[in-house]
């Protein structure tokens, strides 16, 4: 095995050029492996087998920087830089991230995890470096579908005025999570079935290789060429911005990315290295289903079929028959999804209401303020986004729809802990940013009818609301309550005496196994179906504390600015002074790891939730 | 005058075309005169008369939508739809909005204040007017330094795609509010001096205006010309996105705007029509310090003198010096801003230190993440922003800084409320959602003398902090209160007992206040300045309730996952019970008026403090 000699950094430089192919074949089929037991991002990691492979062959790492945008795409960097073994707890609670991370090895120089980040860290680095005097070459890749966001718009546009070097891989394989969106897509794709230019220009370069005074004599080149360029040279977008444009580049040929990375170097400017990949290359249930694979459960090996059968629902289910049944009746619905129809449900609303569905590609802003302009225009939209992504348009919900007031519900998915991907995808922080704005509802429901009511009453109410939903399999108990929705009002569960449970969504279920513990222990354990996280129930909150001589809160959302210190800042304004214990997160980033044994850890679970309520009452005896 | 017929929106129909020159004289002079008196955004409205003119005589409002970027050069629009008399009262509390409001006119179709959102709502509008299938015209109004924020390149992204109308008017003055920065504005640059394509175009397109085959004619033409076009044709950058190009046209001359305007209106597509116009244009200071008239303080109109000359410092000026002086000392310093050099304060820095001063452009995202990359490259960057900007910017902060601990500094000007600007520019949201991002130490300074300690304090920290002060004067009084800074430590500036005040940065002086009413009365007040929201001083908050019976925080804040509420839940958690009282901003968005008024409403000025604690106080007895 070629693999046993890629001990550290650099071991690949050993291995003869002769047999690189099957390096890479051996990499592909221990990926393909370790992911089929432990789950993971298959398809982008498949597709960069060949580039990081270049990458690490012209890059001397640690001293060089390679940033990966999103950072899912880095298993098989994380191979060659003697991490093999860590594939054995890949996304495990104590064991290897799936994301770059500064704090697992020195060759991991910048953690990422959401899009559209890596190119404004490499200029950070390349300006940091510059002002240092020291000549690291500096690498941010970057997939097609980051492209859309924003962010690296706005980083490509501070890299139009570098007069250093930076590399930028444009990893393209003409995929966002599902397909992609909009005139850059559109325009790569009329670059990818041009003649490379590399191969045209590749002469010229070569002469001027590693002579100083050559850049000088490139941009005069370039000059002159600019009045005809555009015929010959696909990538004009990016040269118009300033920056340097190599390729297309077949990037599963080990040289052709290695010469086009050297041509690279010897520019004192940016240069966007284009590079064709396919997703899931190599596996072929992958490149059939290069959505299905793009992060995968357990599978097997030899058909791709998924290890587990799931026999409930999941939350994102829910939303997606609901959303489908809605659509049906009002015609006022529209769905808006930036990049993620599959992940937050939205396909087969958009099977059957092609036109009610706008992806806006990976854009969480635009996706965000172009709903307002939706709903300006008198339509009802639904944003469908996961909660730590909904991150980015901060403050278009706070600018664009809450101070105008208008009508978007925001169907937030993957809320509170969601387990393997660790500390960038935790959605525990929803209820504090949101719970800032003015004029927000915010909701969560107990089980999956809930979901379903609350949706229907966002759809009625005509102004900005948030209803959050956490990863995984949808609650189907307590089918019994199902007492109509209204604005900042509670629920019963069950009505006692001593002990209250105030329990939001997702916590409503371990609130339920806490009464059962504690009901053994002989305490009188009511329960509260807090149902919205803004505007609070003031009145069940009140005549609880009256029957009771502790309130408890339960949110899956960390502690500062969550739903625990709203309703305790009620109390203390209203002069309540019944005793009161905040179950939430912990002010921290929790890592990678199972969803119950991250609870555990955070003593958010069901027996150690019990047994905080038992300190807190032994303390006040 | 002329400006006297124009009473309603359609008004400027009845003027004659011979008399639009007259026309746009008055409105200058009317805008010079009024914004001398109250203050606001002179330069940007100066620049826009012709323009606005024009969209008016082509548009058909309010039926058409008219949605202006950023909103401050609204003016002129604002004086043709009839409401030239709430100019008396400009930005003042009660009066007219400096920027568009939706409750104002049925003209103003979508509020805006931050910059690059009006694109995306625009899309938003057209497609619901797709759905709804009416046709009325649709225009962003969007200036070339908003064009640089990644948020109107998401919607760039999405508009070239299209296949129905929707005008984008790039007004480019060539200016962000300083200068422009990057490969775009670059671009922008290269197109104004090069020959218009406008009139090479026009005979073709007039013999297809107004036939709906003229569309297929058109784009068949298109098609053909592609392989040349950029020979010819300016805007290869916008094209190459799938947005058609029109311009450059003078936006100064009205019956040239008015005919690109025509000619935009016939594609299915999104159309950019790049329009060159002058900042400040027809008033000579303003022409000559574009920087100084974008936002003004009333002056004197013969000369462009401020009214008012400051006799104290600004917290900005504060900041400023102490930069300078870090700047001397510490080479691994750097500063970073976003389009912002002159309003946080960096001229004087970048004045001597050209090389450490990165402005990014308006692009806020790209501004933190960028800081990151310098952090994790060795530098020490101090990311000055505005509070309301960086809301922008809060999934950079948590993803980017925080999870990685990087030693970024966050120098926030304009915390708490800030006046004139209104809803979209308070920033009184920033303890809330910084503060619910774990590892970041959030301070603020009683006065002038603490802020530079806090920024020396962070750049020794090595590890995020954000420093908040507020806009105007810095405050000057307890010179001698100035224990050394510690992390999470607080400080106690007078020890009584019965009620205690623990006030946070530009709340410290107006608690003297209260203490000073309270005294009159009687009652025994400490006061201790916080220093630091988060972590907060468990020690001193523990001592305090101890030895008093109402502890009081003060922050210019909103409630909502505020430093009180962070307070309370610590009191909460270890059982004080001594009785509280939360003086914050209650959940509204704050609209415009002065500081000071805007206080007295919102119950947060030193007499209205005094009289809820002593309503507290009595409560109580």
């Amino acid at each position: 095995m070629l693999l046993d000699e890629i001990r550290e950094v650099g071991d690949i430089r050993k291995i003869p050029p002769e047999q690189y192919a099957q390096l890479a074949q051996e990499i592909r089929d221990f990926l393909i492996e370790k992911v089929s037991v432990t789950g993971g991002h298959l398809g982008p990691n498949l597709g960069v087998v060949e580039l990081t492979m270049a990458l690490h062959l012209e890059l001397n790492l640690p001293e060089d920087k390679l940033i990966w945008d999103v950072g899912h795409q880095s298993y098989t960097h994380k191979i060659l830089t003697g991490r093999k073994a860590g594939f054995e707890h890949l996304r495990q609670f104590g064991g290897m991230s799936g994301f770059p991370k500064r704090k697992e090895s020195d060759c991991d120089c910048f953690d990422t995890g959401h899009s559209s980040t890596s190119i404004s860290a490499a200029i950070g680095m390349a300006a940091a470096r510059d002002m240092r005097g020291t000549d690291e070459t500096i690498v941010a890749v970057i997939g097609d579908g980051s492209l859309t966001g924003g962010m690296a718009y706005e980083a490509l546009n501070n890299a139009g005025k570098m007069d250093t070097n930076l590399i930028i891989v444009l990893n393209d394989n003409n995929m966002s999570i599902s397909e992609n969106v909009g005139g850059i897509p559109k325009y790569l794709n009329s670059i990818r079935t041009s003649v490379p230019y590399l191969d045209l220009k590749k002469g010229v370069y070569d002469r001027l290789v590693g002579s100083k005074t050559g850049d000088g004599i490139i941009s005069t080149i370039r000059r002159a060429k600019n009045s005809v360029k555009s015929l010959i040279m696909p990538g004009m977008l990016f040269e118009e911005m300033g920056i340097v444009y190599l390729g297309p580049v077949d990037g599963h040929n080990i040289e052709a990315v290695r010469r086009a990375l050297q041509e690279a170097k010897h520019f004192e400017r940016a240069v966007l290295v284009h590079v064709i990949t396919q997703k899931g290359k190599g596996y072929a249930p992958a490149e059939r289903h290069p959505a299905r694979f793009h992060g995968t459960s357990p599978f097997e090996v030899e058909t791709g079929v998924p290890k587990t059968t799931r026999n409930k629902a999941n939350w994102t289910d829910i939303f997606s028959t609901v959303m489908f049944k809605m659509g049906e009746r009002d015609p006022k619905l529209v769905a808006v999804t930036a990049a993620m129809s599959e992940g937050t449900g939205l396909k087969r609303f958009r099977n059957k209401f092609p036109d009610w569905l706008f992806d806006v590609g990976i854009a969480e802003q635009h996706a965000v303020t172009f709903a307002a302009g939706l709903a300006a225009g008198g339509y009802k939209p639904v944003v469908a986004i996961y909660s730590s992504f909904l991150q980015r348009a901060y403050d278009q919900v706070l600018h664009d729809v809450c101070i105008q007031q208008l009508p978007v519900i925001f169907a937030i998915d993957r809320a509170g802990l969601v387990g393997a991907d660790g500390e960038t995808h935790q959605g525990i922080f929803d209820l504090s940013y949101l719970g800032s704005i003015p004029g927000l509802v915010i909701c969560a429901p107990k089980n999956k009818w809930e979901l379903s009511d609350m949706l229907k009453f966002a759809m009625k109410l005509g102004r900005p609301i948030a209803i959050r939903y956490p990863r995984g399999e949808a609650y189907d108990g307590l089918e019994d309550f199902r007492s109509p929705i209204e604005e900042g009002r509670a629920e019963w569960i069950y009505r006692e005496d001593d002990i209250v449970l105030l329990a939001l969504g997702s916590m409503v279920p371990i609130a339920e196994q806490v009464r059962e513990i504690l009901k053994e222990r002989g305490m009188h354990v009511s329960l509260i179906n807090a149902r919205f996280a803004k505007p609070i129930d003031e009145e069940i909150i009140r005549e609880a504390c009256r029957y009771h001589s502790l309130l408890v809160t339960m949110e899956d959302n960390v502690e500062d600015g969550g739903f625990g210190e709203r309703v305790l800042d009620f109390m203390s304004r209203e002069g309540i002074g019944t005793e009161y214990l905040n179950i939430s997160i912990p002010n921290v980033f929790v890592p990678h790891g199972s969803v119950d044994l991250l609870r555990k850890e955070l003593r958010m679970d069901a027996a150690s939730v019990a047994e905080r309520i038992i300190a807190k009452v032994e303390l006040e005896l």
